[in-house]
């Protein structure tokens, strides 16, 4: 259950508070030469510490290849990586091990499990998805090669929402905003918004508060064909693996639960030809169709909850059944949403890469 | 591909215009006495032709069961079902057979596929949502053994929304309503409400146009526990089983998106004890923390999005590559959300049934 | 748990005595012209009351398909299939109901379960079998366009032998009479041992009494590089393939056992290039090096038990814990070998199809 | 194609000459207290370097756990753990990477993968096993504290048999022996035995030569009902897991391949019944029908080929195609099934494991 995917397949360990995290990634073909700069760069966008509005825990994050390399080149074998947890000390949290706190899987774990780690949490913790984003960077790396772009970028902090101009848009319009998006302050296409959306973070932790955000990605450059028609859609597979990211509550795609209030006239997506070639003229839809990639860009939007961990007091619980009032000291991220956008974009890859050799094997038969 | 489920799984077969669809369910327990009286009312909700507002072609759809059962009872073996396709005449498509429908999976399976069914939507079709309604169907009933119960009801149609009060609320307060909502013309828990989105539909089948729709559910009777902490979180599979179902282009857990424009202290979730026991003082997370149930309600949305099939002329291409105008001028169901409501809770029951199989399999180790 | 497979997966279904068997083949590519000929002498080849070796009990053996193929060719979705049961009167096995048969899955199927079909066999039952000879004829075709040809054959039948001469020669010297196999009493590829193994079961009947065997199978024209290092080696793969089929106790693959009692240098399939290609001197390995097709000739062998249906009576226990004398009067094969030639060849068939198309998802990525 | 196991799955990685092997045990039960001196004692029964008997390659095969452990006890989380590679030197290997070795997985691996590790045998490398023996012996303490007693021994080791006594009996006569199979010089319950079959081994490796082996393996304990009916049975998982250990090329389970030859009446296992519950009065089926667990002793026996790398010269081809003489100058084994009777061991606790794990999750529904 610590598993992701069909034919590429991440398996992942580790505690937030334990020895090491770390990762198997298994299926990734043989030959492929990794770029480790680009590894190390995504992982430093991923990294709490970076500045005045993230968290200022600082974890080194440094990768360390164990297997399935050999000469810079993969094997076709499990790349298997670790994290060491070089600050395993756990005083932070040593107050906070009897109470569950709200909004985190303290209390869901206990009952779940029986045993465990009260240090920080456990598999629950954000620190998690460092693994999520080594793994999708390499396949970023792979799906980059074949011409493929995965553009996540915030589009709302609290009140703070960026216009994103239509949906429906087969090329966006802002390419290069969007390509410049970890230029800003918080990675959004315009810095006047990403400068909107820093103070509405910074207005909330002053408060001792925390905010929500809203995460959208476009993927350029994927072919037709892409995705399973029934239980296994790129759609589904794609919501899935957002869902499965700590703090997201709500996933759509192209115009998601806007075309809900409308007519079909309105947002259907009309196809053309263009040089003998079907183009669509719109893409209401996301790039999506009976589950399957139409070619056009992929277009979707990932909701977050603000972040759990807020400095006013909270009403809780001790694992003993006695009420009690949290008061959470330690610095944490006021908007879990700013540190996401890699992580939106390595669970993309993913599912991607994924279905990419899914369709190697299934190639047709014609005889 | 065609396999839905860990423990449980429902493998499904049968394109809309071949001999039968139907589906083989593994993993169900020997020994549970099956109701095929409340089967039949499920597939009963989910038919076409029930009235104006839907399509007027009727499919028997009567299920025979191959195997799996024995005096009326489960043996533990796969239980297969077949529903025979008694119209297997094509007449209606022969004319489309050449377009690509806009918003359809005709030429997403023609890139993919590369050979096709042309009679109807093949796999892509609504009809192969019946089988998902018999396995889901049985599912509840081993659900409901345990105290389950799945209340999905339409929230929302086109411009006419239900008002569903808060979220957060542990116990909703109009239980008695959300039962009865099969009783009124369109499965919404509020007469009036069901009243107005039935002219919603026909005003817009009435302009040769078709109207979007939201499906909410609420699950109640869940232990705490259920949902796997990373990647198949309670939530995750959930999103997954809903976009995994025709039309859907979106998915929200509890106050979902509308956390993003929130603070923390305005939708934490605090405990307080009651008895001696962890209870939530409200419910804006949905009923998962962590991707693991709470033992608080459930609660999603789904977002269908208009159907595709209008009576407008609209503009496409043919498999040549020609542009052509598409006239459909068959009888299909203006809002697909209408019928969809038995697929929601079918797709339910079988994620949630998983996951209590799961959960035996898991049971803690103390010694 | 009844489904078999990776990317190409066999989901089978059905009691020996209940409505009908079948399957669900998934994943098989879309375009391919299936042969229903030859898919019908599959099928006879296995039937039982082809002669007086074998049971008299006649089944039709008449397979439907429900969906997958469009106009003789498939369409890339699920194949499903249905045998019907025409007789599914059980008063040959009425008496039998409450006495657990030695040899069979009685007992350990109703500790298992609890709740049990008591006609025949249940899903233990060999009737099974003939959904495999289904699934697996339609991968031999699709393996024979690419140059794969499956030859299985009795090789022992109680104490007669076929002289199989050495297993280490790289290209069989006796393949004619290999492909000759089927014309003879029994599938063997030499007709006075044929008659022989005939005379053997004939022996054993008229004493009440049941035989075992041996069947071997070659497999020309594979490629190098089928199956994966480690777990699922070719050769796991292949034996957990040849375990599952009922009655079957052991498995070698190429030497086998004997290769225990060898010294290395006795036994080693060294290299020679020819025209710079490299082939093997020997094969004494089998054809599977580290899990891997080395593109030498498939070889393995099966070993059958007798079967445990004879008329000799036999001392047993009810279900209620009774000791009880069993005298079984219904006809039965006395060699379960001899009509299992094609389900070994069935199942091979489905493990390397398999195979085929993962390696087809994991190319090589040289940049 | 890493992972092994259903609901327990052992995902592992690592090449022989690289940083680190390792693996993450997943599904294992929250809770479970480990033994971590019984499982070096598992470990040390396996490495290299023991006496003369086998190769003089010193590997610490120190395990470091990285997660899934609080306190000495399971958390329910991964349990993963790596064995670092001390000395990654691989000079002896330098010679050698160019030619194919006769008997090793170079020349499948090249061709599957075109990138290899050249150093050793990369993931093909006995060292792999460490890994298994790891989680085996996890695994194997679980079982323990159910009252499972895991029993391989040697049988066989090229021309010295030991006399196994008969595999019909449903309680083992020589438990004792058995139980002191480490005592001797090699794994044999005989001590005259061991004694023997260290001189063959001796022999061989004076002469530049190798031998083959038979492990020999029982399983006191069980319950009835473990192993699912068609393609998952017992004796086909178990059989799988023996055939994925390196050198392995033979399986058979009770009488096995010796029962081709026999009547049914001479090999069947009758019922009795002792004090109202049901025994078997013999155990030619090793424990095993239908593919489910009798509760009588599992019996199996797995045959491993002589080691490859010989110190006789051996004709091969380079990787250019080219024809050369291979002479092997390093130590190596001489007979692998000395140090694969753990292996053998720790791969029969885990699918005993996963099987008790499934069963959980099937119980039975009766109402």
């Amino acid at each position: 259950m610590n598993t992701f995917g069909f034919r590429l397949r991440l398996t992942t360990f580790g505690e937030s508070h334990g020895v090491a995290i770390g990762g198997v990634l298994d299926g990734f073909p043989a030959g492929f030469a990794i770029n480790e700069e680009a590894l190390r760069l995504a992982l430093e966008r991923r990294r709490p510490g970076q500045g005045r509005l993230v968290t200022a825990r600082r974890e080194a994050d440094e990768v360390r290849f164990l297997s399935g390399l050999y000469q810079g080149r993969t094997l076709g074998t499990p790349l298997a990586f670790v994290i060491e947890n070089k600050d395993q000390r756990s005083h932070d949290y040593s107050a906070l091990s009897s109470l569950y706190r709200p909004g985190h899987a303290d209390y869901t774990y206990q009952m779940k499990y029986g045993h465990r780690d009260p240090r920080g949490g456990g598999r629950a913790s954000a620190r998690e998805t460092a693994v999520r984003v080594v793994a999708g960077a390499l396949c970023a790396q792979w799906l980059a090669a074949r011409g493929v772009e995965i553009l996540g970028y915030l589009s709302r902090v609290g009140t703070v929402a960026l216009e994103e101009g239509d949906w429906s848009e087969v090329v966006p319009r802002s390419l290069t905003a969007l390509r410049g998006r970890y230029d800003h302050i918080v990675p959004c296409p315009l810095a006047e918004v990403a400068g909107a959306m820093a103070t509405e973070v910074e207005t909330a932790r002053s408060a001792g508060d925390s905010v929500g955000g809203v995460i959208s990605c476009r993927v350029l450059g994927l072919p037709v064909g892409l995705g399973e028609p029934l239980y296994d859609k790129l759609s589904a597979r794609l919501g899935s693996a957002m869902l499965s990211i700590n703090a997201v509550k709500g996933f759509e795609l192209g115009d998601g639960f806007a075309m809900a209030s409308q007519r079909g006239s309105a947002v259907r997506d009309e196809y053309t030809a263009v040089a003998g070639r079907v183009k669509l003229c719109s893409n209401h839809a996301g790039g999506v169709l009976g589950g399957i990639s139409t070619g056009a860009p992929l277009c979707f939007r990932v909701a977050f909850k603000p972040t759990s961990s807020i400095s006013l007091p909270q009403q809780t619980v001790t694992e003993e059944g006695l009420e009690a009032e949290l008061r959470i000291t330690g610095r944490h991220d006021p908007c879990v949403a700013l540190r996401a956008v890699p992580i939106v974009e390595a669970m993309t890859a993913l599912v991607l890469m994924d279905f990419y050799l899914v369709r190697e094997g299934e190639a047709r038969t014609n005889e």
